[in-house]
């Protein structure tokens, strides 16, 4: 292969897999993300700090010396407020979104309708229970009870409390939340009332905007993520630690590859289910000339199967990257078909399976891609034929592999422990988590950071967020990721038992001593839901309110509507939460020093905008430190 | 008075009225809308084409010849139809925010808990009864009753098609719509869809975005207009003709004024009982020196009121103006009280009401303004007392009136005759259609076009709308207004008998002969859905589909997001419609050249963007005579 003749400032990934194929890619001509980053640059500063408002046909309207106030009068915080808590809107919509495929899956699967089945009792009883439903029943009508208790939570008008809110929250939290008016109500009527606030001129308050962007991160925080999880987990299992590997290196040239790539991971479940079992499959696949089929994980579809490598995702073939990865994992010719689900499948990904023979389809209804027309959308009572038939697409089109462009898979991989969350976690731990509450006490973990969310070519790829895990590592604070930033750790082999090497010399101890890596896998990016529950566990579990921990939260590359929303619920949550990228309101005095400053006083949590990541290291350490002492530990 | 010494083309407003008023504001310093247009002159052209993304922290992406794909590789196709669907997302939240308000409102009337009651038992039991509620029981039983079926078909989820769609969109609209899958599900689920679809990287195909907003198009056409009227009907009366007057004249110097100033008219409502029945109140205004208390109305809260000026809106004082002209009925000193419902309160209110002793009151929850901290957010259950507290503050007010700056009120107003609806066109027509339809079909009325949406400062305030409608009358072509249009035409003097004479000799002959205005008044932007009850009646008695008949549509002066989702509404239902400010989508050469021209093979409607109304009416008028010719009449 030629080398990489473009200057590395350009390709700004942290990954010899990912610059290797980025010299492919411009060998190929294939422009990619970290071309057209450059190609937009420099950009617009309106747009960037968050006063240009397009809302109507007045507009647009930006905000400047010259014109202190948009033509309705509009300040730059209304306009930074609004356009801010738009964003949130787009994250609660698709949590919401991916909320009502878990609850159509499990009714369809209490009906005996999927391949699926109620792999968690426990679980279901202990939520069912919680809401009111009758446990002493069938499982499978107590699973249909269930899927129509979430469906009427999630339709319920805003003046009725969350259910979900009401029994998980920290009771600390239901209060401060409560003296704020942000206790939502279902989540869809939530949605609409924000959207009618963000309209032209009716909500111009932008403290009001403010408030109704926390009350729609808790909805989404208890909703779109816990109780996602929740039935997900129910439906393809708890998290259970497994091994696997990461990296583009772990595609195989001599099988028919599909990679399951977004965030929803019902169909590539259906699929290695089908690799499994379904011999005339495997028969096709091999007059075809393969040695077999496999089905590889790309971004958080693929944190849901490192999930699971013991149930669910058992056959997983292993995990090639986050989204920044997908035209370059399709640029190594060895990718055959992408099953692309929810969101993150950029425009991009048809620009390069242009060049190659990859067949896309889109499994989800929400899902359209200008020039891709094969759509198999996600039906729960067919997915085993759709599964079948994607099969059979990738193995037509594993057919045509190589007649384009030639197959170059770099070599690059990683072991990776996944498969944490809050039940293999005290499986770990023994069943307790004093174990793990002793060593925070005693100072030799000094605490947790969950290093979550996206990646973002802006701060590099994976750069800042493998910058800033290991110098919190090297302070001795263990790390959680979960998202985009989890592939990234992956690949960096952050999530192997010998990374313990990036740590300071007492977390390394408790690393070796447990048995565990420094840096924890939590899994997708609804899988912070599973941090906020066990956050939950340990202020329980201590007594005190999640804002007096010793953790904190950071996003050092987030990029899209969901993390918004996350961080949002962080700082709701009590939490000190870290952003990298700079959110669009700097142009806004006022939102801005509320959210960096003012709500601390009023939710424990706040933002910490830092782009330099020693700094954030070291501010993060801070805040531990001073929430250590005013625990006296 | 000082003689504004402005330039006119600053000001651009077609009223004396409000130019005088403008020159008061520039007496006294007040900056107002017509002042921060200039400011924000030149604006930013890829905003105005529609090809600016900021969803992503990696943005704003904004399309040129040398980016000509964003950075995740979006087309300048994708970035326009991707924001024109959020636009939409926000029309049918706020609509559909107005129709739980309606839902709400039943079903405390039903339950004996409001100041309203059952005033169409008809309506109620022909709506109650198609969606197959029992109609045989107590009237307050069925009222309950279809008050729960709405609120459920305003939740359902996207898979089931909404009933009312079904029931009440003519049969060859519905089997065109079935074809293209644009049949909608409940409301607040297609709206979480449609944000999910309009986030970063889910939906990037700009023929599905399209198509998607015309699903919500529809949506908002059937549940937020349709069905929101039909309660309000049920509950406040059917239109029925009555006589008052419009511009800032009417405002009564002697008595203590309060305006209803938004969309939702249920607290005016109780506010006019409140004064026509409590004798308290009217004591306290004359101790404080008023000689009564007068409500008025502004924008399409008054819009409601003038369409029942014998029931609901009994005592309603007259119209004031649309929402161009907030600002400056403060300005006259005057206003004692503005009450603010949902949308179109400006910041810019808020400025000119701190230069006088003018109070802000919301009485919405979804609405708030930055400094105003008076919120009495409507509760049907209590909007007595609610109502009553919001006179005493009028009156607390008006005791400081003319204590910051004088009272100035222009003496121009106009009469104007409203009330128009279904029901009550079919009164005057007798009792049937065939009048009206037999001198269509004679040719003596060319055709009917619904002028309707905002005002815009870009066309000049209501100069566009006036320019359009005049034209249109001089073609023998019958104009119906509602929305921010309304006022504008009334104000113009457009609504009463006498202005026949702008009509052309056939049309005028007509008028006369029908006792009828060339301009009727159908009322608020949701009465929007009466011109579509209408146009489906029309269609109906002559066995075409609305795409055959010789009307279209025409938002000359559209403004905001409720006005897009109509104009995608009338689109999908046939109608040509005239856009006068240029969507922003012109920078989009496919969704441009769809909106305008494709999507007529698919609906039978398309946009025309014409911004000279001269020539804007020279082609409604060859789109009607086609439709003549077609139909061979």
């Amino acid at each position: 292969m030629a080398k990489c003749t473009i200057d590395c400032s350009t390709c700004t990934s942290s990954h010899a897999s990912i610059q290797e194929m980025y010299g492919r890619a411009q060998e190929l001509g294939i422009k990619t993300t970290f071309d057209r980053y450059q190609d937009q640059l420099p950009q617009c500063s309106f747009g960037m700090e968050g006063v240009c408002c397009q809302l109507c046909s007045h507009g647009p309207c930006r905000i400047t010396p010259k014109a202190p106030r948009a033509i309705c009068g509009a300040t730059a915080d209304t306009i930074a407020a609004r356009n801010l808590l738009r964003l949130a809107c787009h994250g609660l919509s698709a949590y919401s979104h991916q909320l009502e495929e878990a609850i159509n899956t499990l009714k369809a699967t209490a009906e005996g309708k999927t391949p699926y089945k109620i792999m968690e009792e426990g679980k279901l009883k202990d939520i069912a229970g919680a809401l009111g439903i009758d446990t002493s029943r069938d499982i499978n009508a107590i699973a249909a009870d269930l899927a129509n208790a979430v469906a009427y939570e999630l339709r319920k008008e805003t003046r009725e409390p969350l259910k979900l809110v009401e029994l998980l929250a920290p009771k600390t939290r239901l209060s401060a939340w409560d003296k704020l008016g942000i206790i939502p109500g279902g989540p869809l009527s939530e949605l609409r009332d924000a959207m009618t606030k963000t309209m032209s001129n009716i909500n111009t308050d932008p403290v009001d905007l403010l408030l109704t962007t926390m009350r729609l991160s808790i909805a989404a925080g208890y909703m779109g993520l816990i109780a996602t999880i929740t039935l997900q987990d129910i439906i393809l299992g708890n998290p259970q630690i497994g091994v696997t590997q990461a990296d583009l290196g772990v595609l195989d040239t001599e099988t028919v590859n599909i990679v399951a790539h977004g965030h929803v991971p019902y169909v590539a479940v259906a699929v290695l289910k089908a690799i499994a079992e379904d011999e005339e499959l495997n028969y096709l696949a091999k007059e075809a000339g393969a040695k077999g089929i496999k089905l590889y994980g790309s971004m958080d579809t693929g944190q849901e199967l490192l999930q699971r490598l013991n149930t669910a995702g058992k056959g997983f073939a292993g995990q090639l990257g986050n989204w920044l990865t997908q035209e370059l994992m399709v640029t190594t010719g060895a990718v055959d078909l992408v099953m692309m689900d929810l969101n993150c499948s950029i425009p991009g990904l048809k620009l390069a399976a242009d060049k190659f023979h990859t067949k896309l389809v889109s499994v989800s209804h929400v899902l359209r891609m200008d020039g891709v027309d094969t759509n198999m959308d996600y039906v729960p009572e067919k997915v085993k034929e759709q599964a079948r038939e994607l099969v059979m697409m990738a193995i037509e089109a594993y057919k045509k592999r190589g007649t384009v462009n030639a197959v170059k898979v770099p070599k690059y991989k990683s072991d990776v422990i996944a498969g944490v969350g809050v039940e293999s976690l005290l499986g770990v731990l023994g069943g307790s988590l004093d174990p793990l509450l002793d060593v925070i006490k005693s100072g030799q973990i000094k605490g947790i950071v969950a290093v979550v969310g996206c990646t973002n070519n802006r701060n590099g790829h994976d750069s800042a967020s493998l910058q800033l895990i290991k110098e919190l590592l090297k302070k001795d604070i263990m790390v959680i990721t979960a998202g985009c930033v989890a592939s990234g750790a992956q690949i960096e082999g952050l999530q192997t038992l010998e990374a313990s090497d990036y740590a300071g010399e007492k977390l390394k101890a408790i690393c070796k001593a447990l048995n565990v890596p420094p840096v924890l896998n939590f899994g997708s990016c609804i899988d912070i839901g599973r941090i906020g529950i066990a956050v939950t566990a340990i202020s329980e579990a201590l007594g005190v309110d999640p804002s007096q921990l010793p953790v904190a939260a950071s996003a050092p590359e987030y990029l899209e509507q969901k993390a918004v929303v996350d961080g949002v619920f962080a700082i709701a949550f009590g939490l000190l939460t870290h952003l990298g990228p700079v959110p669009p309101v700097a142009g806004a005095p006022n939102v801005t020093s509320i959210l960096t400053g003012a709500v601390e006083d009023l939710v424990g949590g706040k933002a910490n905008v830092e782009q330099d990541m020693v700094k954030a290291a070291e501010q993060i350490e801070e805040h531990i430190m001073s929430k250590r002492a005013s625990l006296g530990i």
